[in-house]
């Protein structure tokens, strides 16, 4: 049953977000995106065993194929890329075959990644089964795989022709990773949403017990931040930079425990409070807005510190090799305030240091 | 000096191509097209001899790295793109960065590859040094490498910030590579224009003594009937499929004889011949039609065959597998006539045993 749909607006590459309970069994959905019989399934060994007989059942009409691959961001490589690649030309698809991605971000932004280069570029549909890649990794057409030298440097901006999100897929989902979800939701609130903010504050118990129908309003909002800041900057030119809040700082912690130890929206939290006590220290966020926004992670049971065992040099390093940098000059997103974030090319070593 | 100036009118993605003597060493036009002091060039290890240091003088003003790649098609592949992404890491390029690719038609695809690739996509130039990149593979964003399983399989559509075609570079280009260059202006003139068709007949004594002004033209001419059918059509929807005359049977060949035994104009060129018999099985083209292509290109010095040893087994395999394949349906480019090429859905196996 869809409860919600938005619509992505971009120029030429618009497409539809479902929002809704047992989506997988949506026949109607899948026929109506779904031009042609070849399909090819990107999934791995976790969620394949819960979801994708449920998925090919919806997909009998057409010519399935489906790859499962090993579950955890260390396997978000350029090697396990190839090997999606590689099924591809196995089973002989071709440039109107669709491929859908059935996972969670490491599994959409990988499986999009593949579809964005197969033949120069093939359909494809994201049904993210995780919290964190139903609220941010699945919308807005960002692909990638991790190089040793950074996350997602290899990639490619390409839109899929839909997202499909099926809340009940959040009934399997282990609490810690249910967790660091919530932390995207958190980030689209702090960027430009004060009410949803609050909201959020009055809620998050009802949030905690998985209730579906506070779940699928807060995943609402959510995506309705980043569709609408993604249709202004698709390729992010600048506003789109937004989205990046708490990010150059996660990015830098999940280099220097490399990838996989912290979550990646465990890391994202931590930067949600590193980035409001910098804008702090810069002279913006209130200290009662920064001990707010670390309540309200608390409450979600996220860290809001950064891992002890990360040295000054460390994260530097990772952050001087972030993706935002620009002219040699770090580049930061800031809070004014809660409900306000802002892009700050202002930031010094020194700013850094006190922290 | 710049002898021709051409626009390639894409929505979002309009860029000059520049015709000209000694464009290497013209200053001005990187000063115009380069935005930020940090750039990569890629090129390979023949070319870096001849031209790489002439470059370097012009951008005497800009941060330059480059990498040296082995030459050759066999070495278009993902592991050589891997070494470019590397090699952007190493030398810690950001999304500001400029790549310049400095070669012939697989620089120019695996250079332009890895720029639409590395941080989602930097900017690039592409430089041609062949007369086949000149015409053909620098214009219009088709970037990709091989894949053991076909020809450029794993590519992106991504459009360069400009094409600089020096064509004192063509001074040193081997007569075998010449050559291969000039069957991607044939196509462009049996594509589309009867009229250059007929000059390109007129004028081959003088194109083979590499006469200036009569190549100049050809080049001009060339790029302009590829530019104005991808302004029409960028991602390959309909009829910028015209541009792949001659390029099924080409591939298979390439693919039978193992990429790199015959270059790829080669393989065009005895494409071509072959598209135009089969146009005439099909009781489109005449036989004086076909002849006069054939003589053309033997005045070319251009394989105009089959190689003897591909089996109708491993022809048959290798374009089954064409990108160009839709709903599992071979797909040729036919010629009605001279100067008039159309996609024909309609090829069975029994029309090319006839063939």
């Amino acid at each position: 049953m869809i409860l919600h749909q938005l619509w992505v607006n971009l120029k030429n590459n618009s497409y539809p977000i479902y929002i809704g309970e047992d989506l997988l069994h949506d026949k109607a959905i899948f026929a109506e995106h779904l031009q042609n019989k070849r399909l090819m399934v990107v999934t791995n060994n976790t969620v394949a065993d819960l979801y994708l007989s449920k998925l090919k059942q919806s997909l009998a009409d057409f010519q399935v194929d489906s790859i499962i691959l090993p579950d955890g961001e260390q396997y978000k490589t350029l090697a396990t890329w190839e090997s999606i690649l590689d099924e591809l030309i196995k089973c002989k698809h071709h440039r109107d075959s669709t491929l859908l991605t059935l996972g969670g971000g490491v599994i959409g932004d990988m499986g999009g990644f593949a579809a964005a280069t197969y033949m120069r570029g093939i359909d494809f549909i994201q049904i993210p089964t995780t919290l964190l890649s139903q609220v941010d990794a699945s919308i807005g057409g960002k692909t990638a795989v991790n190089h040793p030298g950074g996350k997602n440097f290899i990639g490619a901006f390409a839109q899929p022709k839909a997202v499909i999100i099926d809340i009940n897929t959040l009934d399997t989902l282990p609490e810690r990773e249910f967790n660091a979800g919530l932390a995207e939701i958190v980030k689209a609130a702090l960027i430009k949403d004060l009410e949803f903010f609050n909201w959020l504050e009055k809620n998050v118990a009802a949030i905690m017990l998985r209730n579906k129908k506070i779940l699928s309003e807060a995943i609402l909002r959510a995506c309705k931040i980043k569709c609408d800041i993604v249709a202004v900057d698709e390729k992010e030119n600048n506003i789109r930079a937004l989205l990046n809040l708490g990010h150059t700082f996660a990015h830098a912690i999940e280099r220097a425990l490399g990838y996989g130890t912290w979550l990646h929206g465990e890391a994202v939290a931590a930067g949600l409070v590193l980035a409001a006590k910098l804008s702090h220290v810069k002279g913006l966020t209130t200290a009662a807005e920064c001990e707010q926004i670390e309540n309200l992670l608390l409450k979600m049971n996220l860290p809001t510190k950064m891992p002890k065992d990360i040295t000054f040099v460390q994260l530097m390093e990772g952050m001087r090799m972030d993706k935002k940098v620009k002219q040699d000059q770090l580049r930061f997103i800031l809070l004014n305030s809660i409900g306000q974030a802002i892009i700050s090319d202002n930031i010094s070593e020194q700013d850094l240091h006190k922290l």
